[in-house]
């Protein structure tokens, strides 16, 4: 699933950041939970999945210091290009080059939609590991009644019940700090959902 | 009840705006919500229930042309005390003294907690009534999985389900926007709710 992942977003990888360039100034309630993010989050941050680095970028002008990942090579060089004053890596959120307890925050938007689900907690004990006790996890994700997979212009991207996250979250011991639902806009049919969640355990 | 409401909160007004202080400075989350607010609200916004005017002040703070009502006069003496260039007047929130239309935005934090529950439709339809079309509110409470009293320091007050807020306030002609679920602190009872909903019809 990761080869799919990367080589369906380095396919459309262009298309893809001309897509998202402008979403995140247009969208205050995004802008806010980056915000409250790097409030909270004490030492560095990884974005596991960054794609062409907008979210990354947006933390960095807040004062975090924070890194990217993705699949994608050629969404890394575009993030890198983008973005020249950060640093971005081409690595796999299932098995990350990153030592244990080394970071304040991972940031995961909208990255987790194409984990198969059975991968899940595999992903969220990673992203366990890598944080420091207190650390703080902030993941974007589509949210609907049930796991299931929907319609994703890229690749295979499942949705899931905000309940069922923080159940595997709370196994991969995180505490949920909060929850945001946000529906869609008129006409919408994807519902989304942030989970703010701290390592507990 | 808003007798018993208003009287209980002369009692402690200083109490209580003592308690509150600085409080906001100290919460990404709530700063971060309000933050969204301001930028959506087209057209001056009322708090109603609006205490010593913290909430109204850090509104003002950022660009909204904003004012306060409460039922307690003695918290408008301090609100007004506190924030002079603000205007702050003496009223109740299930019978407003404000034309229909005329409002941009309504801000209501944790003041309907202290509605009996069978007021509530009638609350939200004097919100309504007084907002633009496409006019927001944003209503922070106390989340739970029934409507019930809960031990607030102060006078009676309730916890909602966020689904009974969200089906009254369609009912009152608002459509859900986003909701917030934040988990109490660790020893904590309380588990805070926002509500952001738009009018709709």
């Amino acid at each position: 699933m990761p080869t799919q992942v990367r080589d369906a977003y380095d396919t459309l990888a262009d298309a893809y950041a001309d897509f998202v360039r402008g979403k995140l100034e247009e969208d205050p309630l995004d802008r806010a939970l980056l915000g409250v993010f790097a409030e909270l989050v004490d030492g560095p941050v990884v974005e596991l999945g960054c794609g062409p680095g907008r979210m990354a970028a947006h933390l960095h002008g807040l004062g975090v210091n924070v890194f990217g990942i993705d699949l994608s090579p050629r969404l890394i060089d575009i993030a890198r290009h983008n973005h020249p004053q950060l640093r971005f890596e081409v690595g796999d959120m299932t098995a990350l080059d990153l030592p244990d307890s080394s970071l304040g925050g991972v940031l995961s938007w909208y990255s987790i939609i194409h984990a198969p689900p059975a991968h899940l907690p595999g992903v969220l004990a990673e992203m366990h590991r890598i944080l420091v006790p207190g650390g703080h996890l902030l993941l974007g994700f589509f949210e609907g009644p049930q796991v299931e997979p929907f319609d994703h212009k890229v690749v295979r991207a499942y949705r899931w019940p905000v309940d069922r996250l923080t159940g595997l979250g709370r196994q991969a011991g995180f505490a949920e700090v909060a929850r945001v639902i946000r529906q869609s806009e008129a006409g919408g049919q994807r519902t989304g959902g942030a989970l703010l969640m701290r390592k507990s355990s």
